[in-house]
């Protein structure tokens, strides 16, 4: 049988087309299928509505060799996946005894009665195998057509993974080509998209033409840029070699200004710059409100190098907290470097720490001064004798300037901790 | 013409076909629609693929009234979608001279040249109407087809929103049904969802015979239980009506424990009760190492009652900024509700404020013990002259004890402020 190269996967259930739900399912498989060597075509999300999903089955199964469809095996009404793939394929449905079975165990586990309901789940079309769920009541189910694969997973992702996992050892990978796609983010900050493209496009006609070709693309946001970086190998080891040799060469033309180049998030690359060195950091903030100091306590650890930080949003928690003085508040404004750096030298004078951050700015919406608008923020960072501060200008919404100072604020200490 | 019921969006870009990116546009496309009473049968992602992109559209059409699709508006070869909805509705492309001029105008206002690349984005299928962007370079596009409606929009959001917003003043609604689906979002904590369910459901089988049916959907996740109630109406004004109607039935029912009527997020909501009262509050964090304060300043005007906060992560920040006394720690440990009710009072008298949290917690990996495992978490709330203390356990990773640990310690603060 010709090896799966290219999927779809169809997301099910009407709370995804809802304004406040999303899949993200798919982020996980398409990392999975990915390292098979399994592209993906496209994606879409589907209500619980038996001619739409017949339609997007019909139209998946013309267009890719592998179909994943996740949710809608639930028991009700609503759950009509099951169904629908085996209408569309035309084969019967039959209660499969020892799904029922086990659905009935694991009720009977809880002290419970299986609802009737739940005989649905044990229904499955003719010809599929049966994809054990360990965490849930609904099976999966591996239905193969012709050259073409059919895979039907739960929704929930605690049930999902454990099955996705065993058939990336398994069935899924029996069906491989052997190829592997492996990709690598590069992030990067301090450069404009242009900049970026600038300094690495001469890099794409040589990867292109190597034996493992790699391809790239840019993603700009405010406060970072990112280089996607791709190959697809005879193997994982193969593609991986041929990603991380790209990387290199990358990390070699953007120098400093590619601060992770394997898409660790910015307050995780800091952090392992802290540890190595043994210091500690202290954080002083008034416009970032403590994401500076949340973003750095969400990497597991931070405790060993995050000793203590201040929201100094009011004028007289800088004077209190900090010993900023109110005179020079009164002099610079409470937005400007003069401030920051008292924050900064403030925060560090009673942490005892090597590393200090003072942030202050306007994130608006309001606030803002034709001298000093809406997302003037002033950094100042200490590293042992090293002091650096700047003003930036930044566009954006508050949430936009708060993550925009915060990353400014993190990127300063980590230029000055790898000079 | 038939007004516009059904909508599909496709959402271009192979960026959003990665395991890092999500096409976020959707939801509020979603949201927006759904007040016009279109309703969306689904939505797809497709890469910047000549191929997937005609067919998605093809099938697209076939299927509903309205397809609107998103990216791949921009100056470079991958951009397709202008030149695919061409092709697949045989209309040519024509170079618009006052969107190229308006593109010029654009790069000189900012001392620069237009790229050639960029003159891409003045092309127009044959009979479209042009959608002002006032936020970049590349328009939008509105194309009618018999009684169908195809419209192309920019990919980055901030682009998008704006043209929306007029299409739904303007175009978009002199083709809309009349109709309205409005829908609110009701976010509840301390109750089960089971426990939500057993609350809500008797309402269920009323508002299903209402001559303005309203439908419910419950979703759990961890600290918070959302109940999304829906109505269609004659009106924005009708189906309003009728939803509130409900949310009114529903808060009478879960009283305290139903903390957004509007899908406004928790910070908000104490935010709001703060300022009503013109209370203003301090935080003292250990787990939460900031969260809760840059959850607090994410909503705007917040510097009127956010006056500081301290991370106190290591024991001698608690002691030094916080005035905890270190044998309340030797005695208690670290963790434990006399720390939480120390760090609340101190930051309380340092600050001078009405209400003053204190949270102190293992958010794991690390750290946990039998007597304390990870997820445990104390907090101590204070408003005037009272004190609510509470120790949870919770589950999930870092980040989500984290976000437990603050959503408690926003609650408890609500929930003393509502008393």
């Amino acid at each position: 049988m010709k090896p799966l190269r290219r999927a779809a996967i169809l997301a099910v259930g009407s709370e995804l087309l809802t304004p406040s739900k999303i899949d993200t399912n798919s982020l996980y498989l398409t990392e999975r299928l990915n390292l098979l060597g399994i592209d993906l075509a496209f994606k879409s999300i589907i209500g619980d509505d038996r001619d739409e999903l017949a339609r997007a089955v019909q139209v998946a199964l013309e267009r890719v060799d592998l179909l994943v469809c996740t949710g809608g095996l639930g028991p009700t009404d609503d759950d009509v996946t099951r169904e629908v793939v085996a209408g569309v394929l035309a084969r019967p449905l039959r209660e499969h005894a020892s799904i029922a079975d086990r659905i009935k165990a694991r009720f009977e586990g809880r002290g419970l009665q299986m609802p009737e309901i739940n005989r649905r789940q044990a229904m499955v079309p003719e010809g599929a195998q049966i994809l054990e769920n360990t965490k849930g009541t609904a099976p999966g189910l591996w239905i193969e057509e012709g050259d073409r694969v059919i895979v039907l997973l739960p929704g929930p992702p605690r049930e999902l993974k454990p099955m996705v996992s065993a058939l990336m050892d398994g069935l899924l990978k029996a069906r491989a080509s052997g190829d592997a796609l492996v990709r690598r983010v590069i992030k990067i900050t301090g450069r404009t998209e242009s900049h970026t493209e600038e300094a690495v496009r001469p890099l794409y006609a040589e990867w292109a033409s190597e034996r493992v070709p790699v391809s790239a693309t840019i993603l700009a946001s405010l406060g970072q840029i990112e280089l996607h970086l791709s190959a697809r190998g005879a193997s994982i080891a193969e593609a991986t070699t041929a990603v991380d040799a790209a990387v290199g060469e990358v990390a070699a033309r953007l120098g400093l200004d590619a601060y992770s180049l394997d898409g660790q998030p910015l307050e995780q690359v800091v952090g392992e710059l802290l540890r190595a060195r043994s210091y500690r950091i202290a954080l002083a903030e008034s416009c970032t409100g403590g994401l500076i100091a949340s973003r750095l306590t969400d990497v597991a650890g931070s405790s060993d190098y995050v000793t203590r930080g201040v929201v100094a949003y009011a004028n007289d928690a800088k004077t209190d907290l900090l010993g900023v003085p109110a005179a020079l508040i009164a002099e610079h404004g409470a937005v400007s470097e003069a401030v920051a750096v008292a924050m900064a030298k403030g925060i560090r004078a009673s942490a005892g720490t090597e590393v200090a951050v003072g942030v202050t700015g306007i994130a608006g919406p309001g606030g803002g001064t034709p001298e000093k608008p809406v997302g003037t923020v002033a950094v100042a960072a200490i590293v042992g004798d090293t002091l650096r501060t700047r003003v930036f200008r930044f566009v954006g919404d508050r949430e936009l300037i708060k993550f925009q100072a915060s990353q400014a604020a993190l990127d300063m200490v980590r230029r000055i901790l790898q000079a």
